[in-house]
C-alpha cells in the first residue's frame, strides 16, 4: 500500500467510527458523541498505523502497550475503535451502549476488557498512565509504551500537573499524552479556546518534550507526530492536536449546546449521509507487541515478628518495619509516599529496598492515580500519606474502586492525639472516607504486633485496604504468635460479672484498658474489645460481647459521623442493645495528646464518666 | 532615615525575629524552626518598610492588605511578625506558642485574629488569596493587595496551578506571591532543589509576572523586588526568593533532618549567641490602609416561592431558581461553579446577576479555597459541581472549618438515579464527607419547594452548608407556603395504625410514596418522613415517629456508611427501636434511573419487600 492509500484506509475507518459513535449514542439516548468525533483521527492514527501495538486476543500481555481514554466521556470512541478493530461486533455497541449490565458503560470501566481503568472524573487519567510508565521503566522493564488520551477542560484540573511534574520527575520517555484540543468545555468555551501555544508554553516548562499539531484531523500530520514521539528519548512527551468538537458532522462541528447530548433520530438521519459511504466490513490491524516476560522475583517467606513486650513502639514503626519484613514474600509490593516518609515510616522499607520505593513528592491526587496504574500492572502498592492528606484524593480512591485494584493506603498521624501540630494535620474524617469505599478493608490497630499482623493480612488480600496509624509510640499490647485477620476483633478483657462493653481501636483502646482498671477500683467490670477491624466489622463478636453486658460505648479519636461509632452504631441497628457513641465532637486545638484526648472526651476519664452514668440509668 | 539606616533596622528587627522563633519553639518542644526563619527577611521587608498596609487595632478593616501564610508551618514566624510590630508581647508568643488553648496555634488559625485563614495543609493558601484577590478588584472593588507567603514543597500540589490559571486568567494584579525557596522539605531535599529557573519558568508559564530574588536574606534585593510589584498591572505577580533554611544559625542552616524539630535547651544556648545583640524594644511600624468603604447593596426583600403544584421540577433547577430569587435579599451572594453551570443550574445566576457569578473551570480543589477567600472577605459564596466532584476538595472543604466560614456547598447529579453516565458522576459518598465536617448543615430536599426554602435557609444561617440535589425532575410534593428549617423534617404520611416508619430524604422520598401506596392496598400502614435535614438530624420528630411504630427503615441513594441510616442509627442508638438501612451497597454501573434504583434495593419495590419482612419477624 502507498502512503495514500493508508490514509485513505484510515479515512475509511474514522468514517465507520463515526457512524458507530453517532449511531450508538442515538440509540442510547444520551452521551457525549461530539467530544469522541474530535478524537477520531487521533486514535485511528494510533491504532491502525502500527504504532499502538497490542494483542487483541490477550489484553493482559505485559508487552501491550496501554491506552487509558483520561476523557472518559469519549467512551463511544473507545467502543468505536475497537469495533473497527474487529473486537466488538457494531450492532452489539449499538445496541448495547449504556445499557444496564452492559459492558459498554457510560465511561469506561474494566468490564470493558480494553479499558484499563475506569475514567470519567476529569484530571485522572494522566496519573494512572504514570503509574503504568513507572512500571514499564523501573519495575518491569519492558518495553511497552503508555498512552493517554486527554481532553483540553480538565487540563484545568491540578492533579494533571501533578501527573506532569512526576513524569518528567521520573523522566517517563515511554508516556504519550494526547491533548485533544477541541475548543469547547460542558458549557462554553474552555479556559484557553483555541490558544494551542498556551498548552504548549505550560507543558513545556513542565518537562515534557511537546508537538503541537494545527490539524487534528489530518492523518498526514497526526501521523507525523506519532512517528516523531518514537524520536524523543529521556522526557515523556504531549502530542497537542487542534480539533474540532463534532466533527464530521456540518451541525455539531464547533458548535456551544452539544456537549454531552446524543441526537434525535431525525438529526442522526441528517447527520449520517455527512460521513459518505461506510464500510462496516472494513477492519484496521493493530500491531503485535513483543514477547519479553518480566523478571520473576524469588518468593521466600516473611521472617517472624518479633517486639520485646516492654518497648512501646509506634504504629507507624510498625508499618515500616512489616513492609521491609514481608517483602521477600510478596515481592509485587512498591511503596509510595507523598514527601512524608520520615514521619509514615515508608522511609524504613525506602532505606531496606530503595528499587522499590518511589518518592511522589506532596502531590496526593497524582500518587493515589499512579498507585492505581502501578496496582493494573500486577503491583501492590503501599501508599502512605498523613491520614488527614489522604482527604486531598478522595476523588482518585473513590473513582479507584471502580477498576478493581489491589491498593493499600497507609495514613498515619491519625487523630487529635497528635497533639501540638493543631487540627491541620489531624486525620479525623479517614475512617468515613475510606468506610465509603465499597468492600474496602478499613483497619485501626493499637499496637505494633497487630500493625505487622494486618499490614501482612492486606497484602495477602486482593482489593482496597486502609491501614490507620498512630503518632506516638504505644505499648506492646499482644504476643508476637498473636492472629490478626480482615474482619476480626480481640475481646481484651472479659469476666461473667462485666457491666459494659467498651469498643475502641487504635489509641483508644489504651484509654479504654485504663477505665478499666479504674472501674475494677470501684467494683465495675467491662468488657474491653478491640476493634481493629473497622469494616469489615466482627458483628458476631460485638454482638456476643454486647448481649453478654448492658450497653455498648465506642471510643474513637475520629469525628463522630462515618466513623467507629456508626460502624457499630449500624451493626446492632436492629438490636436492642443500646449504643453510646464516644467521639471527637469539638474543634480540636493544639495541645498536648493527653489534654486533647481528655478536652474531646474520649480519654479514660471521660470513659469511666460515661459507664457510671449508663449504669446510673 | 537613610537608605542603609532603615536597613540596619530591618535587619535589628529580623535578629529579634528569629530570636522569638527559636525561643518560641524551643519553650514548646515542638514546631518547625528552620522553616520560618528562611522567610525572615522576605517578611520583615514586606511588613516594616510601608509595603503591607494594614491597621493593627482593626485586623477587620475592609482596606487592610491581607497575608496569608500558606506554610502555615512557619507559623512562629508569623507571631515573631506581631510581636515585632507590637501586638503580641514577646514573652506571651514564647511562653504559649502550641499550648493548648492558646490561640498561637502550632499552625495559624484565625483564633490568633492577624491569621486570615487557617492554613497547615500545604498548596491552599494561594486559593483562599485568589477568593480574597477576586473580592478586593471585582466585588467590593477596594485597592487593598493580597499577599501569600509559599513554601517550595507546597509548589508539587495541583491545587497551586489550579490557583495561578485561575488567578491569571482572572488578571488578579492585587495578588502576589512570594515563594520561599529553602530547597528542604520534610525529608530531603524539594523536587527542584535550588533551581530557581525551574520555578520561573512553570510559574511564567502560567500567567504570571515573576521576580528572582538571588539572595533572599538580602533587604536591598528583597526590598528592590517589593517596589517592582507595584510596577506590574494586568498579571499576577510572583517573587521567587533563593533562601536558606534555619538561616542566622550556622548549624542548621541548609541542613537535611532538621524540618519540624525544636532545638534542645543546650542548642539554644548555642544558637542565640549567632544572632547577635538582640533588642527586645525595637517595634516595626506597619502603613495604614487606605479609608474606602465597599459599595453598599440595596436590600430587597425576596420574592415568594410560586411553582405550579402539577409540573415535575428538578431540584437542581429549583436551587438556580432560588439563588435568582434571593438575591435581592441576600447581596452578598457569589455564585462559583466548576464548568458545570449547565448541570447545577447556577447558570441561571448567572444570566440573572453575571457580575456577581465566577467560572472556576473543572478545578474543584480551588474553587472550594478561593471560596473560602471570598467568604474571608463577607461574601456568601454558593459553590457548585457535581456531587461526585466535591470529593476533589475534600482537604480543602475539611480545612475551611477551622476558619469558621460562611460557605454553601451544593452538588448535583446525586446517587445512582442519575443513570446511565455510570458510577464516575454519581455521587455516593457526599453526605458522608460533609457529615464528617463539624456543625455542618447537610440537607438533601427532595422536590422544588423545599429546595428553594433551604437555600433561603442556608443563606440565613452562618456556617458551613450543603445542599445535594438531584438530576432528574421530581414531582413538586410541597405547598409553596411550606416552611422548611435546617435542623427539620416533614412527616408526609401518618396514621394512628403505621406499623413502620420509613425514613428517606431526597430521590428515595417518591419511592417511599410509592411504597405507602401499594402496601396500603395490602392493609399496611407507613408512617413516611422526609427528613431533608440529614444534618443536624430531627431527632425529636424521628423519635416520636419510631416510637409509634415497630421500626425504622432508613432508605437513601447513597453508599451505607456515614449517610442517611447511619445518622438514624446513631440518633436512635440509646433506645431500643430497630433501624433497617436501605442503602447503595453493590457496585453501580450505566443504566435508566429507576433500573439502578432497583438493582441498588432502594426502590418503591425494595421498601415492600423489606416492610414484609421486617412485619413478618
Amino acid at each position: 500500500m502507498t502512503i495514500e492509500d493508508k490514509r485513505a484506509r484510515l479515512r475509511k475507518i474514522a468514517a465507520q467510527i463515526r457512524y458507530h459513535i453517532l449511531a450508538a449514542t442515538t440509540q442510547a439516548g444520551s452521551g457525549h458523541p461530539t467530544s469522541a468525533m474530535s478524537a477520531v483521527e487521533l486514535m485511528a492514527a494510533l491504532f491502525f498505523a502500527g504504532f499502538f501495538r497490542f494483542d487483541p486476543d490477550n489484553p493482559r500481555h505485559p508487552n501491550n502497550d496501554r491506552l487509558i481514554f483520561s476523557k472518559g466521556h469519549a467512551s463511544p470512541l473507545l467502543y468505536a475503535l475497537w469495533v473497527a478493530a474487529g473486537k466488538l461486533p457494531g450492532e452489539e455497541f449499538i445496541n448495547n451502549y449504556r445499557k444496564f449490565g452492559s459492558p459498554l458503560e457510560g465511561h469506561p470501566t474494566p468490564a470493558f476488557p480494553y479499558a484499563e481503568a475506569a475514567t470519567g472524573s476529569l484530571g485522572q487519567g494522566l496519573s494512572i498512565g504514570v503509574g503504568m510508565a513507572l512500571n514499564g521503566k523501573y519495575l518491569d522493564k519492558l518495553p511497552y509504551q503508555t498512552y493517554v488520551l486527554l481532553g483540553d477542560s480538565e487540563m484545568a484540573e491540578g492533579s494533571q500537573w501533578e501527573a506532569m511534574e512526576i513524569a518528567a520527575h521520573y523522566k517517563l520517555d515511554n508516556l504519550i499524552g494526547i491533548l485533544d484540543v477541541n475548543r469547547l468545555g460542558q458549557r462554553g468555551e474552555t479556559m484557553f479556546g483555541r490558544d494551542l501555544a498556551a498548552y504548549e508554553r505550560r507543558i513545556g516548562a513542565f518537562g515534557w518534550d511537546t508537538y503541537v499539531v494545527q490539524n487534528g484531523h489530518s492523518f498526514s500530520e497526526v501521523l507525523a507526530a506519532y512517528e516523531w514521539t518514537q524520536t524523543v528519548s529521556g522526557k515523556p512527551v504531549m502530542i497537542i492536536a487542534n480539533t474540532i468538537k463534532g466533527k464530521g458532522v456540518s451541525f455539531l462541528e464547533d458548535r456551544d449546546g452539544w456537549h454531552g447530548k446524543a441526537l434525535k433520530k431525525e438529526e442522526l438521519e441528517r447527520a449520517l449521509p455527512e460521513l459518505g459511504t461506510v464500510d462496516f466490513n472494513l477492519r484496521g490491524e493493530i500491531a503485535r507487541p513483543e514477547d519479553l516476560k518480566p523478571r520473576e522475583a524469588q518468593i521466600q517467606k516473611a521472617a517472624k515478628v518479633n517486639y520485646p513486650p516492654d518497648k512501646p513502639v509506634a504504629t507507624r514503626t510498625a508499618f515500616g518495619n512489616a513492609l521491609v519484613r514481608i517483602f521477600p514474600q510478596f515481592p509485587q509490593i512498591v511503596s509510595l509516599d507523598g514527601e512524608v516518609s520520615n514521619s509514615t515510616m515508608s522511609e524504613r522499607f525506602q532505606k531496606a529496598y530503595p528499587g522499590r520505593f518511589m518518592e511522589m513528592y506532596v502531590a496526593e491526587q497524582n500518587m493515589a492515580g499512579a498507585a492505581l496504574g502501578l496496582s493494573c500492572r500486577g503491583k501492590i502498592p503501599f501508599v502512605s500519606t498523613f491520614a488527614a492528606f489522604w482527604t486531598r484524593a478522595f476523588d482518585q480512591i473513590r473513582m479507584s474502586q471502580y477498576s478493581d485494584p489491589n491498593l493499600k493506603f497507609v495514613g498515619s498521624h491519625a487523630g487529635v492525639s497528635i497533639g501540638q501540630d493543631g487540627p491541620s494535620q489531624m486525620g479525623l474524617e479517614d475512617l468515613a472516607m475510606f468506610r465509603t469505599i465499597l468492600n474496602s478493608a478499613v483497619l485501626y490497630p493499637c499496637d505494633a504486633v497487630s500493625t505487622e499482623k494486618l499490614v501482612e493480612a492486606v497484602a495477602k488480600h486482593r482489593g482496597i485496604a486502609y491501614i490507620r496509624t498512630t503518632r506516638e509510640a504505644t505499648p506492646i499490647l499482644y504476643g508476637n504468635q498473636e492472629e490478626f485477620v480482615i474482619g476480626g476483633s480481640k475481646v481484651l478483657r472479659q469476666s461473667d460479672q462485666d457491666a459494659v462493653t467498651v469498643a475502641a481501636a487504635g489509641i483508644t483502646v489504651f484509654e479504654a484498658l485504663k477505665a478499666y482498671d479504674e472501674l475494677q477500683k470501684l467494683g465495675v467490670s467491662l468488657r474491653v474489645l478491640d476493634l481493629y477491624s473497622i469494616q469489615p466489622l466482627d458483628r458476631a463478636a460485638l454482638r456476643a460481647a454486647a448481649q453478654e453486658t448492658r450497653a455498648v460505648i465506642t471510643v474513637e479519636d475520629h469525628y463522630a459521623p462515618g466513623g467507629l461509632g456508626e460502624a457499630v452504631a449500624a451493626a446492632l441497628a436492629r438490636t436492642e442493645i443500646p449504643v453510646h457513641i464516644m467521639a471527637v465532637r469539638q474543634k480540636p486545638k493544639s495541645g498536648l495528646p493527653a489534654e486533647l484526648l481528655d478536652y474531646e472526651n474520649i480519654s479514660a476519664r471521660a470513659i469511666v464518666q460515661k459507664v457510671r452514668e449508663v449504669l446510673s440509668k
